[in-house]
C-alpha cells in the first residue's frame, strides 16, 4: 500500500482527524479483543461506522491500521514524570508501565501491539519506533539529573531507561508474571544506584 | 486433548524417544520457518519422517508439538555458569541470552516459542514453565554468593536473575533493537552492585 495513506491530512479536529480516531479506537478495541491475527478491515469498519471501502483506500489494510493506531500514540504528547529527584522521576516512569499492564483494559492494547510485531514486519517498524520515541523522551529524566549533578556526565541516558521497565517488559510479556508497584520500585532504585555510580556512562 | 500424550512412555534412547526427538526438532525448525501462525501436523511429520497419524495420535495437534519442545527443552541439563564470582557468573549467564539472540540460527526458536505464547494459552503456560525452572536453576548463582558472603543473606534470587537478562528480552523481542555483550556485562555490573548494596533483600 502506498505510505502515504495512513497519514491523511486534516485539519486538526476536522473531519477526517474525527474519522482517524474513530478508526484507531475501532483498530485498539478489536487487537485488544481479537488479536492481530483477528483483525479485520471488515470488523474496524463495522466499529467504527465509516465505510469498509474508505477504510481500504486510506488505510490499505491490517497492517495499515495497526502503523496509524501507532503513529496517534506516538501523538498524544506524553512526556515523563518531572519531580525534582532523579530516583523518584525513574520510579514514577516505571510504575506508569505497571499500572498500564495491571488494568486489562489498558494491557490489552500494548500486548496486542507487541504480539503483531511478531507477526507483521510492517507492524513490528512502527511498534519499534513507537518505543524508540518513548526513550527519547525518557531521556530527559536523565538529563536533568546529569544537570542536577545527581548522575556523571556521558550518562547513557536510553540504556538507564530502558534497563529501569526492562523487568516490567519482561516479567508480563516474556516470563508471564505479575508486575508489582514493589518490582517497580525496586528497579528504580538498582538502576538509579548503578546510574549514580558511573555504570552506565 | 489428552494431555498424557505430550508423554510417551519411553526406553531413554529408545525408538519413542528418538521419534520424540526427531517430532521436537521438525517443530524446531517450523517454528523457526513458519513461525506459530504457519506450524501444521502436516509439515512437522514430513519433516520429521514420522506418519501424520502418529504425530496426531501423540501429539494432539500443534499446540501439543509447541508444549512438548518446551518440556523437551526444560530436560536438558542446562546448568548456570559457575565461576566463583557473583558478577562473573551474572554476566556470563546475560552474555549466553544475548549469544542466543544474536545468532538468528538460535534466536529463531526461542523468539517463535514467545511469539507462539501470545497466539496459544497452551503455548503461553508451556513458555511461562519453561522460563520459571530456568529462573529456578539460575538461583544457585545469588545463593552461592550468598554463602561466599558477597550478597546479603535473604536476597530474592530470582529477582536478582530476572533484573540481569530483562534489558536484554526488552531490547530484542520489545523495543526492537540488537542486544549486545557490552549491555549484557553492563546489566550484569548494575544488578550486582544492586544485589552487593541489599536492594534485592
Amino acid at each position: 500500500m502506498d505510505t502515504t495513506a495512513v497519514q491523511p491530512s486534516s485539519r486538526p479536529g476536522g473531519r477526517t482527524a474525527r474519522t482517524r480516531a474513530a478508526v484507531r479506537d475501532a483498530t485498539l478495541a478489536e487487537l485488544a479483543t481479537q488479536g492481530y491475527a483477528g483483525l479485520s478491515v471488515e470488523a474496524v469498519a463495522a466499529r467504527s461506522g465509516v465505510h469498509k471501502t474508505t477504510v481500504y483506500r486510506r488505510w490499505g489494510g491490517v497492517d495499515g491500521l495497526v502503523v496509524d493506531a501507532l503513529a496517534l500514540a506516538d501523538e498524544d504528547g506524553w512526556t515523563p514524570p518531572d519531580t525534582g529527584s532523579f530516583e523518584r522521576d525513574l520510579r514514577e516512569l516505571v510504575r506508569e508501565v505497571v499500572a498500564t499492564f495491571a488494568d486489562p483494559g489498558e494491557a490489552a492494547a500494548p500486548t496486542a501491539f507487541v504480539a503483531a510485531a511478531f507477526q507483521s514486519p510492517r507492524a513490528a517498524a512502527a511498534l519499534h519506533e513507537f518505543f524508540a520515541e518513548r526513550h527519547r523522551r525518557s531521556a530527559a529524566v536523565v538529563t536533568r539529573a546529569v544537570t542536577r549533578g545527581e548522575v556523571p556526565e556521558g550518562t547513557d541516558a536510553a540504556a538507564v531507561v530502558k534497563a529501569a521497565v526492562a523487568p516490567v517488559y519482561h516479567r508480563v510479556l516474556i516470563a508471564g508474571e505479575a508486575a508489582t508497584r514493589e518490582m517497580a520500585d525496586q528497579s528504580a532504585a538498582v538502576v538509579a544506584h548503578g546510574a549514580r555510580a558511573g555504570l552506565y556512562a
